[in-house]
């Protein structure tokens, strides 16, 4: 199927999906250009569509510049870096992708938390360096049985849940608002987090929940608490977490993102309780592929029906 | 409470449980003695109970030294080390710690099956070497929704299978016998690793179970299958399995346990697609007191009572 559009691809995606995109319609990959902004200005009067990922911005001005634009599909279920507000201004649908990343993210989260609780990587490092020949590694703590808060009971928080149920964890949540979920609320972050053992963050980054997770928190989670973050790196004050972690207020954290990454201070890669990961939350090829359809599918849809599977605005 | 009894305490346990053992009984560490089958004899006619780690071997001949033996307690649930054949035969019971260490063993083996998918400890070290700021960590493998098949559906085996179903996996396993579990069962053991993805090791070792793991299995279980071993080294053919892992007969391992260990052969330790820990499947605080307790307790009632709590003869 050949649809006559003209595509503008930001971002690198799946092998697969490119192809898909560069059978259907006329695409422009920004993303292999040395000059971007001078590149899409060539193309203003052209770009129907964008297929963006979330570390790419797509800015006000962005928009503006493009009036034929319909639609911005972005890849990832967080869209923080897509400018919701101009789009709507400028009646441009904006959609996600939710639900085909659920389980992989979930996934994500469990393995953060058993490797904190574990040390995993640390028992790894122990192995490889051969000192296993001179002692026995230290013992960790059991996280089967204790207290499991969520930050955001979406769907990946759902998810979640459902996993950490299989581990006889007690599970309660903090969101804006109490879900139809048999889980124990807690109508302030505060609280939940001086009640459980680990905290997850799993809640949208923006501007809203910008260091939602700040000194105060940290210090309710307490000395034998741990907090896993697979959401956003700014929903966490980093440098406060940064203090929580040299200090013994907290006692480990799991970390799949950050504020301003890839860079990573140096601060957290020199502790030695935590496990830190790239932004590895959704990345298996299965799930980059049902993503990377979904966005595709998306601006089929827009493009040939004015209609879109998951809209954001 | 004091009890007038004799107990040689073989390995160094934990400091609450060595404190239990001191304050109840006359203790005699031979750990900590630089001639440790010297310090034995000179109490062969003394010993009533010896508490024990599943890495101290328990000869036929140390049995047949000390006459008033009564109980062998081993702390773990594996108890290959002790020669039961002769315990047996000099009416001396041996006791293991089951049903404490499942949950623990069993969050192991859900820790290095979503490590190896996800390769976590190489996605950390790209992190921690600063390599995120010039590439994108590539993707693996998704683990939601694959075939798990489990070696071995004992008590571990079914605290695996209630976590695992989570992950929305299907569930098979092979024993000796079928169990009365709700899981597809493969009376032969190259059916199951054929039909699965993953195939997660926990039996009994020992020499009924020694290589049972071989060449033939691994090339069924095939180029993008994962195999993990939480039970003992042995089960597996090492020499096998690192061939297969070399030249990609199957696609990675998570191993907890090794051959010969705490010796990991270089070329385990050189491999990227393996997960290695150094035998920390029970190693929490929590869980190891909890069956050093039992050990106690094992001793405690067949020295006061003549029972036991958990009898493996």
């Amino acid at each position: 199927m050949k649809i006559e559009k003209n595509v503008l691809i930001m971002s690198l995606f799946p092998n697969k999906i490119t192809k898909l995109f560069d059978e259907t319609f006329n695409t422009f990959k920004s993303y292999e250009q040395e000059n971007a902004e001078k590149f899409i200005e060539s193309l203003s009067d052209k770009i129907e569509a964008i297929a963006v990922m979330g570390g790419t911005a797509v800015s006000s001005e962005l928009i503006k510049k493009l009036p034929k634009l319909k639609i911005i599909a972005n890849y990832g279920v967080g869209y923080d870096a897509v400018d919701v507000k101009q789009a709507t201004l400028s009646n441009v649908k904006v959609t996600n992708t939710p639900d085909v990343l659920n389980d992989e993210v979930a996934d994500t989260a469990i393995a953060l938390s058993l490797c904190v609780y574990k040390n995993i990587a640390l028992a790894n490092q122990f192995l490889l360096e051969k000192k296993w020949l001179k002692s026995e590694y230290p013992l960790s703590k059991k996280f089967s049985g204790t207290k499991f808060g969520i930050l955001g009971m979406g769907r990946i928080g759902k998810t979640i849940a459902k996993r950490i149920e299989s581990f006889n964890c007690e599970i309660c949540y903090h969101s804006r608002n109490q879900k139809d979920v048999k889980y124990k609320y807690f109508s302030k972050l505060e609280d939940l987090a001086e009640y459980v053992d680990t905290l997850c963050v799993i809640t949208p980054g923006g501007e809203e929940t910008k260091h939602l997770v700040n000194a105060n928190v940290l210090q309710k989670l307490g000395k034998n608490g741990f907090l896993i973050n697979i959401a956003r790196g700014t929903v966490i004050d980093q440098k406060a977490l940064i203090y929580a972690l040299q200090n013994n207020i907290i006692r480990g954290a799991g970390l799949d993102v950050f504020e301003n990454e890839p860079n990573v201070p140096d601060d957290l890669i020199n502790l030695n309780n935590v496990i830190l990961t790239p932004h590895i939350g959704s990345a298996t090829v299965e799930t980059r592929y049902d993503m990377g359809k979904l966005v595709y599918d998306n601006i089929v849809q827009m493009l040939t029906t004015n209609t879109t599977l998951s809209p954001v605005n």
